[in-house]
């Protein structure tokens, strides 16, 4: 087998990333379901829809390597999600429960920045020009929803579980 | 057993960070031994004394809430370095290894990133100044370090992976 290069590793963290988005888009409608908020709880559905334009990007970069699209478990998103689904079990009942999920899910964005920052810095080395425009897109978004986020922690949530 | 609040949460979450960078404290001399580049060798070096300073603060906090510090098992961080001791093992020997060093060690930035804001916006809402501050410290610290490895692996280490 010859030596893996940055090809190789680009195509590998493309199949983490699938596997986490797929992983994300299967838990946000337990963290909207489980939220108290309005506001949060839709932004969790509005991400959702996003998710899934993240997922059909990320079809089109395999296509633009000639590669079918697929997951690789991605030990880093079963953990973080992992501790969210603790945040419900443990905080469901609690007046601050939103302020855990808030926190859950900006974890969640923030693994997916590093994911899609590395992607798109590669995808310029190797010259993947469709690719690099589309990575940077969807990072786009996941720092804006992680900037949403921190507005309903500070605006919404986390009053409500002090005044608890 | 009365139902939680956030200091419940706070509390929660500093055990978790605390897990967290205990775990990377053993870790980051095996991203620094295994790393080709002498500035991305001495970046994992200069960080890991920083984070004795992160677990420092930790024990000042800790100590500031009245308990003794503790960690409790942070299944986000088990997947993410998981995923960098995969990088170290299946690319040992490929010149793309430091683009995957670097990769694994930005996903570990994001993932304290979030957490010390968090944990940052609750210290606020539960009036724990002297908290804050020390919060905010690691926060710029690891932002700063992102910062700094993002350009090590634009200036230095993708360069060398797609050459070879």
């Amino acid at each position: 087998m010859a030596t893996k290069t940055l090809d190789g590793l680009f195509y590998d963290t493309l199949k983490d990333i699938y596997f986490a988005e797929k992983k994300i888009l299967s838990t946000l409608p337990k963290m909207a379901k489980a939220a108290n908020d309005d506001r949060l709880r839709e932004a969790f559905e509005e991400h959702r829809e996003q998710t899934q334009g993240h997922v059909d990007r990320l079809d089109k970069i395999f296509a633009m390597i000639g590669k079918k699209p697929q997951g690789k478990t991605c030990a880093a998103i079963m953990g973080i999600t992992e501790e969210g689904a603790e945040i419900i079990e443990e905080y469901g009942d609690s007046p601050a429960l939103d302020a855990g999920l808030l926190a859950a899910a900006q974890a969640v964005e923030h693994y997916e920045i590093s994911r899609y920052g590395t992607l798109r810095t590669w995808a310029e080395e190797l010259g993947l020009d469709g690719a690099v425009s589309l990575l940077q897109t969807t990072l786009d978004e996941e720092k804006e929803t992680d900037r949403t986020l921190t507005r309903i922690a500070e605006d919404v949530v986390n009053p409500k579980a002090e005044a608890a």
